[in-house]
């Protein structure tokens, strides 16, 4: 993949001008990436519990106060409604727009969550020494809705969706610590090994995203994914909810290293 | 202090039905002791936010679903109206009563926030080798409102409080890395050494608490303290808070160790 090295800032300006409307993957190495689900101030109180009661699949890296755009606490000057490359608009859980530009949808009763994603693991497992197979074969990874329940919080229930990575045998221990590090990224696998004992049928056939290859010796291993709460969230049909296009991350200022775990 | 080896389950019990009601420490060694502050609905959010964004001082265990007095999390059948040993109910930001039994006080709109005290690091310490002064002199640790301030979130701001703890200088280094393995229960120092650096003018005079003696080649070890956002609350004068009476916590079912980072 193509490695945009500037920081994370100067890509957001070009994002902001309509110059960068791709997945963000490779832009800004080294710096924390984040999903965004912007949802209207009745159902924000709901939707932060929801995220304190299931930390894992929904590791919070910023709310904002009600109606601003900017999250300050991680990107400074920063513009929710434009510094996406592509944002799906959703009105009672059904897609309505896909769009460069949300200003339009945005309103002043919003409260914005972003939340950490699974590119800063990934880093930090790379780092360790682990290989990624979809890295290495240019595909997504594999996800699953699991028989998991998430603890429920108000209008927001739902089971807990994982990614799959194959892992060699003799790097499993290593893939854990790795990972653990990051809880504002998911943080250690939730399973290790067997599918069926989390609910997964079948191997070959994710509910989003692509098949794995697996090698000799390799073992599935699941960390909790960030679509658990945005399938959360569209469940319960919320008047609207802006989210970022699958891919199409938000840029922040923060490095990955500032989310590991003291 | 004497030691009552009992499951929490038992010593609530006791407690409810009005056996005991004195301070905590000593009871159910080994599993995790915890504050509450109960607000109405209506700041809750606020609160919420303020905790996400403030984790250091503000760990959150357990957050109850408005109206319901069973911490279903942490401690399945317990009743928060009565199953601590005394509580404090301000109005307005102001004491009105100091109470066995806060059944005549809880509402229907409460939400309870239970959040992790210093009682599981300093057990960690403890285990660490780390002694502790204020246990060998029988003493309450030593309290100050710092010059750090929190991140604000709606109605709740305010300055951050830290505990401190004498520590010989050749134990800093374990006391950080024991204490930072409990991130739900303030987890590793925010500050080490010179108190003027976070607004501490002296030593000798603490805002809460008893003031420490320190043994030649003693370091002062400031961690983040439950009371910032007790502090933070009554701050904001809210209608109705219910809170525990200090030193008087509540027993929750779950180990010391399901605390600890992975």
């Amino acid at each position: 993949m193509p490695i945009d090295q500037r920081r994370p800032r100067e890509i957001r300006a070009d994002i902001r001008a309509g110059h960068i409307s791709g997945v963000t993957a490779g832009l800004g190495p080294g710096y924390v990436q984040a999903n965004l689900a912007a949802l209207p101030r009745d159902q924000a109180y709901d939707f932060l519990l929801f995220c304190q009661r299931n930390p894992r699949p929904c590791p919070l890296l910023e709310v904002t106060d009600v109606g601003a755009v900017e999250p300050v606490g991680v990107a400074p000057g920063a513009d929710l409604r434009t510094d996406i490359p592509r944002y799906r608009i959703y009105r009672s859980g059904v897609v309505v727009d896909e769009t460069t530009d949300a200003t339009r949808y945005w309103r002043d009763d919003l409260v914005a969550f972003l939340l950490g994603c699974s590119f800063t693991f990934e880093w930090a497992l790379l780092e360790a020494g682990v290989q990624l197979r979809h890295i290495e074969q240019g595909r997504n990874v594999a996800m699953w809705r699991t028989s998991i329940p998430c603890r429920p919080a108000g209008i927001f229930h739902g089971q807990m969706v994982v990614s799959m990575r194959p892992i060699p045998a003799s790097l499993l221990a290593r893939a854990v610590t790795a990972s653990a590090r990051f809880p504002g990224a998911h943080g250690a696998p939730i399973h290790i090994g067997d599918p069926a004992a989390i609910g997964i049928r079948d191997l070959d056939q994710p509910d989003w995203g692509d098949a794995q290859e697996f090698k000799p010796g390799d073992v599935p291993v699941f960390w909790a994914c960030g679509v658990t709460p945005q399938a959360a969230a569209l469940a319960s049909k919320p008047p609207l909810m802006i989210t970022h296009s699958p891919g199409h991350m938000f840029l922040t200022d923060i490095p990955n290293s500032t989310l590991a775990a003291l």
